[in-house]
């Protein structure tokens, strides 16, 4: 595992003459990668045609010269306003039918053709001028895909590619009738043509017509992003790098991620506490300065597990944020701590957002490494040390972890389309899981819902996930370890329908699901051992063993060997119990950890990292706030 | 009173393979009655013209051949998707000025001529096919008007209709001017053609604009319905019925039963409470999987009082529904408990909905009697053993209840328009006066605002009764039991406006309303007896006898003999020491029955139900959570 | 001090029968000014160009007659409906796109040039009939500037404007891309008129796009009023006045009342209370029938700061309201506490509103000095009782209080459009500000921002003052009092950029904000000597003297001189206790008054007020709930 840090720079943003003093500074303080371009359309073509690439030229010579490898951005983010004039109908809809327009970025609707050979036009414009550049060692595609709610468009456009997509996966106007169940309600159609856009019905849309719109939308990201790696790939033998965001399912990034070589994210510890996460007002305060313990965690796992060839933390807040509802800066020492945090996940490198704060425009409040004064924010310092260290330790491999969690994306846009209780969301439930997981000490890969091979984990859990796939249900079958399955696993066919046997639906486990509540917030179903159901519960019923039950002695886990249905959402309390039994069967170390304590094992060694805003001991270790520590691993 | 079960039934969901054991099962359960057709226009006229009769001729057949009365629905609600070719402009439009499109229900406009004709023409065509069926026992027009807050467009053809309606009723447009009292503001119109709808202004329309709008609104259900209904009289002998909602009052629904023979509703306790009602957390919580104790009796007695021939509930909640924020399942026991409640109020019929559990489409969600996988759902039992019980007891017929209360949409109306306070709402006040009646042990009837004579109750109640018309007024001049009238009773004309002489404008009562208060949540005002006036609170003065004070010694109900004015809005321990008054006067029994518990008089009989979750003990009386009892009243 | 009493009233609401028996009993009452005719566009010119003035001429005679001035308001704020008949495109857009409809009020856009000719047009023929009428003592033009969020308009003909307005500001369009910085994220313009308004963009703006747009917008209300004060000048001898409102602050009332000569407000206690103010709930509850203690004082003291030739209350709440989201009833005695508090804050009259209450329309519940029964209102004693107090006081002259705080519309704008935590708001910030000084005793003057003379003052705040301008910084630095300045001051360019020195960028301070913080509900920096900062902090770097640190020994307050600079926003008791040590320092008498009462010193005298619902004793004083009390100061 190399590790190296990075950071973004927006030359266009400077004098010119600043450049070369810049790029020096970057290298002293020990960063070895610069991501630029990806804003930068405007001044790299600044009127149709009118191409402009000198000061390109010359900024990446400068910081190639300076000793740093340049990840060149696709602009696609930020279509100038000329290409408005050339195709007026490329805007992006909302749900409310209105254009989203020019002023900002993310202005385009994935489904809009003339716009999309715009993106792949100035992608190979750049690809063939600087394929072969030394300096340029990686590509990134656009920006932030999905980010402000930008995957979902209700354009005409977007009506036309639906119905065109609708076309190609059913054939028929009658299998898609069939499919969806269109008798319901009188909704036929006749024609392709006839099939609207799922927003501004009367009351909700049919969920198959609406989770064909959610895949469709999905797949309208993953072609715009394989028009370019294509012409990327032609080009340039530099990977290829997406940086995805936290929290975002409208798209399926496993399937992004499959034309590209690294996954990267960005990564904003106290943004998305503010903005992101579900919790109590007492977590969100203690937490305020260091971010959630978990969330960033949880999405280095996730994205290492689709990073073919690595994953990265594009941007890594350095400061204070200017887009959250409240921006606190974060604690002295947690830049440091979040940086570990993602080597210890195996990131390759780390990249801060961004060199220097600047002073104009939307993000002018937001924090770099260095401020507008051009002075060194609180973070300079913590990278100066970081640099240090990383360079002091082993280079090491990341190995599997013991425990596995899937999560797919179609199961986040299925309970999306039909949550049946207001607060019953897939990611929440996927993050309670990865949590509790975390708590008692394990480390944690994510898995893809088409992962065909479980041999390499001892416990597998796959919390929600609505429609099991081949691959992964006969994985499952050939799994030795343990696995916790549940609630509304294979609840849905692919169609977004009941299966004829019902849920869990699985020939090796005599259950069925009879009956779902869903549980407004403070009703909890008690169970016989100790914590509760919460959100969901499940009435099961089958000859399969029961596990546990509820404190009305009905069952509340049932089991077929060492595979376990879950008929609800279990609290802290239930799943930390539940979590910790699983892993004494199958000889998996759980350990009791003070809170905010969190660990991570990676490669030989094993970190620690205390999130919480006071000290913490641990055994022998003892943390400050913010404090990281790490120690080879016994044998 | 004869009481008969029935289920709604979707033979186009299924295989017309299944039909037969389906509807022998329905025979065997004890069923006399299924509803089928409301929704299969798609598959009834697949294109424009081209009719399909064969499968719905069968399903008759079949399911009459059973020994089963049919009641056929005109699938009004459910337009295909044809039908918007030919009527690109049928479209009801959202009160922000966007099209309500086509995907799932009730997508059209009430005020669209060509989509009435079209609605006319499919009613007509099963009117002649079936109006002589000996199968098809009873029509259901349309299905549950309002719902998903269809009863105003803001559409072109509404604005039109609304026009034409406007030009009606006041012939000249000065005389609507001077009805809206236009001066205000520089309103006046020139012609009616000037008038918009009272949407999208830039603070609130004019209140009588508003209020115009909601009558027209409401005319417009009660036209389109009046179309169905004279073609089905024209070719059928069976009686007419249209399903209601609960707490919708869009449109003036004695208006629309006046037109037909049979009021039903569609009666989702679980659902409505989570869903519809005004209450503590804690009372929702209680009451979480039995649904409010006071909801459906409310519905029952109102719908009772406009059945011209009967009312029915048409659609029960038989398991946990798919469209309420929070989906529980009911308590053991609940199925049987509410349809008893439905025939203690007098209901002729009580149907489930559904037959079985779709597993596609928007309800899958939705409990049946049977599940997907067609086995019995736990409602199935607790049916069957109610069908038995039905048959056993004597039929007895609903006679006037001692105590009445006035229900009138108009007010709805008004206060919708004009609330003064925030959280003013005409139901609500309604619901508590019914509540607070309910709780002390009285059974209650539900009467029209145009209700003409009142002699067979010893108590009524008009609370917010915003225009008294002449019949009520010379009813009430006549009643010789006790009224409590207010507050805000006849505090408007029917222009909207301040009646001269200052609320309430009864000649025999001197009493002047001479300053409004609304209160915010907290805010009371305390009453010398005990309780407090809440939300609302009035200054009266005249010479009218006071009957009580507030702590500060202003009057706050006053009297002229029995005729009780309210200033105020009184909370429940007020209006609770009210009512106990007025019945101990009256000679009227009252009770002091445990939370939960509730009775119900019918005929000979005294019904009591416990809706808490725990057992009750009351007297002699013992019931279990769902427990159900009757007997015979004495004398 | 000519201290007079008026009152708002509609001849065209009531038969021409009765203003003569309304006009005697105005005089009869001890008012002398009387509003008329701001709304009477329709009856004045039923029809385009058709001019019906016979009414106003007899209503002008007849309230004149009876000894009454009028004041004569421009009907512009109400256009009749055949207006929009001749400039369909005149309405105002709001920001989600949608025209603003005829039905109410306001129905203008700013910017539509065609609209604005109408409105001098019939400013001019109103102008040129009663410029010289001896009874026209004073114009109003137009109506409550802003109300209904009318200032900000996203129509067609706004977005020409402001092209236009960009144009004129900046000349070349390259220079407004640097203005704003647009090379972030491509948003460089090739030409004016590729510029959008800046809503519905797919994230937030350009701050600086907002900022200009704010600016822009704040200047058509300029334009919209100097038209029409241009052409009242030309035309007549009488003041110009116009009534603003409580707590708007979208456009530049300072630039408006330049124009004019009086600045009057509509002061409404208890709707501003319910409606207009973040308070806590227990706060709002006890001032329920009081208002705000501090919240007419700011503002009477904001106008009286503008008004180049007096100042007035425009309209005087009376009774309950209609508008507000909960209407109670004042307290008795508070109509004559709240006019009492006007006059001690200089007002040269305090207007009801209104005359009658009028039993139709909009504003129906809305209470005057007679009810619609034509019955005196509960308010009708107090005005009568007060009439004969104002006789009998001395005419007093206002003078210079010893305390100022400066009030900025723009810092409003800024703040709105970066407010950098949720709730940061700069009417709030300056509210606590002036509470706090209040609350010790003070009275205050309320400054604008380009006031280039402190000399008179001891005292000076200037809380979240955004950009520094030339005249303030000059009579900064020969301020020879105390000043309080920041948090956030001089934090931005005109440009809305960061300065590149860092704020505050005052050459005499060596002090740089190096990082703020927003910071969520409940968070707080606890302060060495007491109290914390809320919602905001500030990293202060530099040598400037500290004068105050927070609990982690951090500089939170620093000095040059007497002038101080904090780095956060206090809370209250951080806030007093800096307020009496400067007062201390400057010789300033703090006081320490029971809660609810509150003092105001005017010429010769000292008022005391009682807002609290209990009676309160200070020293020698004891005030009932509403009492008022004056005495003459000493020497």
């Amino acid at each position: 595992m190399k590790r190296a840090l990075g950071v973004c720079y927006y030359p266009e943003h400077w004098p010119e003459a600043q450049w070369a003093q810049d790029a020096a500074r970057m290298r002293d303080l020990g960063l070895s990668w610069v991501r630029i371009g990806e804003f930068a359309w405007s001044r790299i073509e600044p009127r149709p045609g009118r191409l402009n690439f000198g000061w390109l030229d010359r900024a990446v010579a400068c910081l190639g010269g300076a000793g740093l490898q340049v990840v060149l951005g696709t602009p696609t983010a930020t279509p100038p306003r000329w290409m408005l004039e050339r195709h007026p109908d490329m805007l992006a809809h909302d749900a409310q039918g209105r254009p989203r327009g020019f002023g900002s970025r993310r202005h385009y609707c994935f489904s809009h053709d003339g716009y999309r050979k715009e993106a792949v036009r100035i992608t190979r414009i750049l690809a063939e001028r600087y394929g072969e550049n030394p300096h340029v060692a990686a590509w990134q595609t656009d920006n932030e895909y999905g980010c402000h709610d930008t995957t979902r468009s209700y354009s005409p456009a977007a009506r036309q590619g639906f119905r065109d997509w609708l076309r190609r996966k059913y054939g028929e106007v009658e299998e898609l009738n069939q499919a969806w169940g269109n008798v319901f309600w009188s909704m036929d159609y006749a024609d392709f043509d006839d099939i609207g856009l799922p927003n501004l019905t009367v009351t909700e849309p049919n969920p198959a017509h609406l989770l064909d719109f959610h895949r469709f939308s999905s797949d309208q990201v993953v072609a715009f992003n394989r028009a370019q790696a294509e012409v990327l790939r032609a080009c340039s033998p530099a990977p290829l790098i997406h940086n995805y965001m936290g929290r975002i399912t409208d798209f399926d990034h496993h399937e992004v991620a499959a034309d590209l070589d690294i996954a990267a994210w960005d990564s904003y510890p106290l943004g998305f506490l503010s903005d992101r996460l579900e919790a109590e007002p007492e977590h969100k305060a203690r937490f305020l300065r260091q971010g959630d313990p978990d969330f960033q965690a949880f999405h280095h796992d996730l994205y290492r597990g689709m990073g073919r060839r690595g994953w990265w933390v594009m941007e890594q807040q350095p400061g204070p944020v200017n887009w959250a509802p409240y921006n606190p800066a974060p604690l002295p020492g947690m830049v440091r701590l979040w940086s570990w945090e993602a080597f210890a996940h195996g990131a390759q490198a780390v990249c801060y957002f961004r060199w220097r704060q600047a002073p104009f425009a939307q993000e002018q409040m937001h924090a770099g490494l260095r401020r507008p004064d051009d002075a060194p924010s609180p973070a300079w310092e913590e990278v100066q040390a970081l640099a240090k260290e990383i360079a002091g330790l082993d280079e090491v491999e990341a190995t599997a972890a013991p425990a596995a969690l899937i999560f797919d994306y179609r199961s986040a846009w299925a309970w999306e389309v039909q949550p049946q209780g207001t607060d019953f969301d897939y990611f929440r439930l996927c993050f309670a899981f990865y949590r509790a997981m975390r708590r008692v000490g394990l480390s944690i890969d994510i898995l893809p819902p088409d992962c065909d091979n479980l041999s390499a984990y001892r416990m597998v859990a796959a919390p929600g996930l609505a429609t099991l796939r081949p691959e992964l249900a006969a994985a499952l079958e050939a799994f030795e370890g343990s696995a916790l399955l549940g609630p509304r696993f294979n609840a849905k066919t692919a169609n977004m329908a009941i299966p004829a046997t019902l849920p869990p639906a699985l020939d090796w486990l005599n259950c069925r699901v009879a009956q779902v509540e869903s549980l407004p917030p403070g009703s909890r179903i008690p169970l016989a051992e100790g914590g509760a159901f919460v959100h969901w519960f499940e009435h099961l019923e089958g000859d399969a063993r029961v596990m546990e039950r509820d404190s009305q002695d009905r069952p509340a886990v049932v089991a077929a060997g060492k595979r376990r249905y879950l008929g609800g959402w279990p609290d802290e309390e239930a799943l930390a119990r539940m979590l910790r039994d699983l892993c004494t069967a199958e000889g998996i170390e759980t350990l009791e950890l003070p809170d905010g304590l969190r660990l991570r094992d990676c490669g030989g060694y094993r970190f620690a990292f205390n999130y919480a805003p006071e000290p913490v001991r641990w055994g022998d270790l003892s943390l400050p706030p913010a404090g990281v520590h790490w120690q080879k691993r016994p044998g």
